[in-house]
């Protein structure tokens, strides 16, 4: 048993209730209220006494929406973010010592052009290369040949370029011939140092392929899980789920919580699905990934095992598709990032129950999305007040794609980017106050993924927390 | 946050340790000791008190070997005993409320006549009802529909009469086709109910199949489990497992545990293995069902996933051979029954770290056990205060084999069958202690099912307990 004692607790943000003492026994919260009250307690029962010493406490951080297999990846990847020539990129590359080179972060505009299979040639190894969106990648010749792809429109033989269908092939095959089971336990222990030391206690981790699920079953059974993570497996291991009526499970830190779907692309390589063409691109309006009826199948087997299931919808269209495979199913899922909402859709997110997972970083790293989608849709993108008002909401930094730094994703909830995007002066009521963020990052996270013991500091609760200088409510 | 005060509260048997307050938060232990002070803990903290004016409470039962599918049938199955006409034994089964109905009890010297097929077919459900021996049932034609049983010398198609292999056939499809996922869970919940009645709260469910572990994944998802069931797998579900690589998962309620295996039958078939003939049949010595090398086979693969072990071994020649092979994989595994052990076996099984699940009240049922192994080798049968020196011991009834009752084991370990059975003479210093058997019925069988918080009362452990009006270290 440990008492925290002399502190400022935050035991949630929705209502802000501080106190100033906490009671932990078998990890969980037994007692929040009165200081003195607490250290009576534990001095009664037996246990540690700690004295934070007018210190800070909340909640640890629910990161309800990122890839540990890709994050713990990308921090042992060659990091080509900011990169401005050809040649610095391959330096960076050559200086690697992995068998197999990954690089992420490059983007065209800032390389002066595309970086092509020729260029990457001059390194001994297999080199892959995402952009920094991850819908785009560039392989040279040695890393062509494992692949061993099909030609398809997706897929340049000649520069090497890959995206959207061929990437996820490309993805299927890193996945299932290079990388082991191995790897990827190593990969998602790496995630969770970086992780932990961020105090993000909890994650949803979107994906997860069968290597993926194999290293977490490892990892739990050897009690070397330390991050609570729920689990949002691909379509394709349900059967193997069915095969033995394995539905949602809870174990000690590891949850096999739902299933993850995609509708469409991303906004930055113009793949989101948009009701009209790009503002930037009449050519286009995204594209569809999976037809509604796909997504009914999945849902009504998902159902069957009660597992949740989450729909990647970015653009207005694509969450048209999203809302019609739940309302079909009459299933109150998730959608993940629901960047572009209509008006019009407000109401049917509210009367389905659909839950939210949202990035706020988004606003920062999409510094051009007002030239995609135009200003007058621009009040449409990443509008979290008036979702909040409508749906449950919960934080995430769908990491490696934006930093997992919780305070960088609160800061542009805040502040959206203000002084430094174009979406700022148009969407400026849709900032949220600190206590809104942390909320939606703690709490509000827990919710959108059904679990009911995290996210708070209240008697029942796991004892998830961070200890803080400085009043995580104060001014950033 | 619970108060119990005022109590005589054994927080264990070995060592005997007596409290008079406990504090439970969450579930778990968080305070054993003095009643006031539980009193002031939960007074601060806020929660009930529960005063229990004297009564004595300890831990609840951990029954380490049964099961909870057959159990359930059992409870549901019409008792036919004592039944003297064709009449009333068809109004007993009509006033079944079952899908499919089962019977037991039946003679036909009492009935007047052997019952038949189409005295059953006035039933609107499927009829299965076993004679008093259990070698030989009827079955109606709504039944036979279900079984499709091949023509066999033991199998009467007009009458319906079934017996010995067409009754172990038949037993198969009902259990592996004639029952739903939905009857095994019912099953379940109906054994649940049994046992939590008795104050059994937790349990090793042997030999599970692959309806029962479909039955408890939806039951432990859907929060009905009660019970902490240890599922211990049939050897030919392991490949499902493989192909998710879950291996050992502990869940709220569920733990996906360990694999049970078999080395040889039971001494009233005498298909016990013993390394000399039986003494009431020197034709036999009873039969291996499993060889040493397929054993190893399946404890690799088990090993591999971080699963346990179990494998039935009654005689003494059985036991040989699974020593082997638990020696051979360097595995400390389970035994299960060690009902006959030779005096050289003992320091083996002690070296190699073996776990054993043991059945007192066998000695009650296996009245003639003394002429199945002679004088000489009685020494050797349901030999628990030496195997105790020796070995972790953990409790069980083997249920519905045995009565689920504890006290009737309890009684059976510390009395064994005295002015009942011929054995008790023969192996008087085989009795154990109140306070010893009671150790074995909580904290022992939750050790051998490495369950490190389970059967005891201390700070830490499930707060699984009993309240009860007398002394549990009382006379019986």
């Amino acid at each position: 048993m440990k008492a925290l004692v002399n502190g400022i607790i935050y035991t949630s943000f929705n209502p802000v209730r501080k106190i100033s003492g906490l009671v932990i026994a078998n990890d969980r919260v037994i007692f929040a209220g009165d200081s003195e009250v607490a250290r009576r307690i534990v001095e009664l029962a037996g246990g540690e006494v700690v004295d934070l010493k007018g210190k800070f406490v909340m909640p640890a951080f629910f990161d309800s929406h990122l890839h540990l297999d890709e994050l713990g990846m990308s921090l042992e990847m060659v990091n080509l973010r900011g990169v401005t020539s050809i040649e610095e990129l391959v330096n960076r590359l050559k200086a690697s010592n992995a068998r197999i080179i990954f690089g992420f972060g490059w983007d065209q505009d800032e390389l002066g052009r595309w970086p092509t299979r020729e260029d990457l040639d001059t390194i001994d190894r297999p080199v892959f290369i995402y952009r920094k969106c991850f819908h785009v990648a560039v392989a040279n010749s040695k890393m062509l040949e494992l692949l061993n792809l099909k030609p398809s429109k997706d897929f340049d033989e000649s520069t090497g370029l890959i995206k959207e269908k061929a990437l996820e092939e490309a993805r299927k095959v890193i996945n299932e011939k290079v990388l082991s089971v191995d790897d990827y336990a190593h990969y998602i222990l790496k995630a969770q140092d970086h992780l932990l030391n961020l105090r993000v206690h909890s994650v949803d981790f979107m994906s997860v392929n069968e290597k993926a699920l194999r290293a977490l079953f490892r990892l739990e059974r050897e009690g070397k899980l330390r991050l609570n993570v729920f689990a949002y497996i691909n379509p394709e291991l349900l059967g193997k789920l069915e095969s033995l009526g394995l539905g949602r499970f809870e174990g000690k830190r590891l949850v096999i919580a739902g299933v993850k779907l995609f509708t469409d692309g991303s906004l930055g390589a113009r793949t989101a699905l948009l009701s009209e063409p790009y503002s930037d691109d009449p050519s286009t309006s995204g594209q569809l990934v999976t037809e509604k009826e796909e997504l009914v199948e999945v849902i009504e087997r998902a159902k069957a095992l009660g597992l949740d299931v989450a729909i990647h919808a970015i653009g207005d269209k694509a969450l048209d598709v999203a809302l019609d495979a739940f309302e079909e199913t009459k299933f109150a899922g998730r959608i993940e990032h629901a960047s572009v909402v209509r008006d019009d859709q407000l109401e049917r997110i509210k009367d389905l129950g659909i839950r939210l997972s949202v990035q706020p970083h988004f606003i920062i790293s999409d510094w051009w999305v007002v030239d995609r989608v135009g200003e007058e849709r621009a009040k449409w993108v990443y509008r979290f007040k008036t979702l909040s008002r409508y749906a449950e909401l919960g934080f995430s930094t769908d990491a490696p794609i934006e930093p997992a730094d919780p305070w960088l994703t609160v800061d542009a909830a805040v502040n959206r980017g203000r002084d430094k995007v174009k979406l700022y002066e148009l969407t400026k009521d849709e900032s949220l106050s600190v206590s809104e963020a942390l909320h939606f990052y703690t709490y509000g996270s827990a919710s959108i993924s059904l679990a009911r013991d995290i996210g708070k500091l209240e008697p029942g609760f796991k004892a998830e927390y961070m200890v803080l200088d400085r009043n995580p409510l104060g001014s950033l």
